[in-house]
């Protein structure tokens, strides 16, 4: 079985990613960022999905990007509440964390070449998303381009890096449906950009509102509702 | 004055690098990383640099590299000692960082992307370096090929990025004598990997024999060597 490192968030589309590189036959390598976003609960909910779906192991690496702000996540602006799908698609919003994925992915590449992996995951979706630059396929594969010239693998010839975006071009509901029958559990998971104690969604902010058109698109109750509204 | 983000290690390249970002009429932003590297002394060489050279500010951000290992400058791997040139061709050697470079400047890039600069300086040298696969040209034009993919002015439209790596076809005696020319005081810079107290060369790593090839190229003594002789 061949190793792969696997970006994980704790929501739902890395959750479906870590299942779909399991699925494919990869022993996964969960990796999470502490990066001074607001929304660090979760990274809780991460550790339990990495145990859940079979990672081998969950690495959660400090990276201060808030040292830079200039984003809602990381920075003291805030989140946008309440917007359209068309709202969302017309300009690049203030949760936009700046090079987040380019960050994310270099990293992924330093701990897949010492392990000896080739495969990076990861769970960026071009269709029902934010408006991000770096969740576009274009994207994605400038960035294996780069890879395969950055590293040690690549220079001596014998391997090549590929960075798997399973979800590229799925809607979200297709994405619950896919994770569901792979059985992703998807109580586990948390996309709130502004959550409440435990994780509890805000329901207003674009990932929230997102995740809502998802699970109506898919004809399915949102777990993860169910499981806020038996709390007090 | 267009603002530049230079990546700033303390040593002599990047040194110059910065005096070059200065010289080509830029407002430089120094960033430097705490990565777990064994040499962590070259840091404070880098924060006297980065003032004595006119960085507007100085950035430390730390990276834990060290989490993943597989290199002599983050793990408990000895640094190799007396190679020859030939010796380091050879083969990319254990003091090799997986990914460094592109991490490095994925950090610059995310700051870049909040200072609103396009620009970004690399002290990088494809010819006398250590081997390594991140310090070659068409690493640097794959990297500046997906930054214009991955960021939101790039997308906007407006703008783009560019990573300059001056150095990249000078040799060391080169370096040096334009360094020198630009008023860079090399007995501030830092260039060992296995440093003793006080950033005391050890003399017979790679990076040591390339500086000291480098200052017998440029036909100069190198004043790093003559601050350490006078003290005890």
């Amino acid at each position: 079985m061949s190793k792969a490192v696997v970006l994980l968030s704790g929501g739902l589309d890395s959750a479906t990613t870590l299942a779909m590189a399991g699925a494919a036959g990869f022993t996964p390598y969960a990796l999470s960022f502490r990066y001074g976003q607001r929304h660090e609960v979760e990274l809780e909910f991460a550790a339990r999905i990495a145990e859940a779906l079979g990672a081998v192991e969950h690495a959660i690496v400090d990276i201060d990007l808030g040292r830079f702000g200039g984003s809602a996540l990381t920075a003291d602006i805030a989140v946008p509440k309440g917007r359209s799908p068309e709202d969302m698609e017309a300009a690049i919003p203030v949760t936009y964390v700046p090079a987040r994925n380019t960050v994310m992915l270099s990293l992924a590449l330093a701990w897949a070449e010492t392990l000896g992996a080739c495969d990076i995951f990861i769970g960026v979706n071009a269709l029902d998303y934010s408006g991000y630059p770096d969740c576009r396929p274009e994207f994605v594969a400038a960035f294996e381009y780069m890879a395969n010239l950055a590293t040690r693998a690549a220079v001596e010839g014998h391997r090549r890096v590929r960075i798997h975006a399973p979800l590229i071009s799925l809607t979200k509901g297709e994405i619950i449906l896919q994770g569901q029958a792979l059985g992703v559990d998807y109580g586990m998971t948390c996309s709130c950009y502004d959550p409440g104690p435990g994780g509890r969604p805000c329901g207003e902010c674009d990932a929230c509102r997102l995740r809502a058109k998802g699970f109506a698109e898919a004809g399915i109750p949102d777990p993860l509702l169910a499981r806020f509204a038996q709390m007090p």
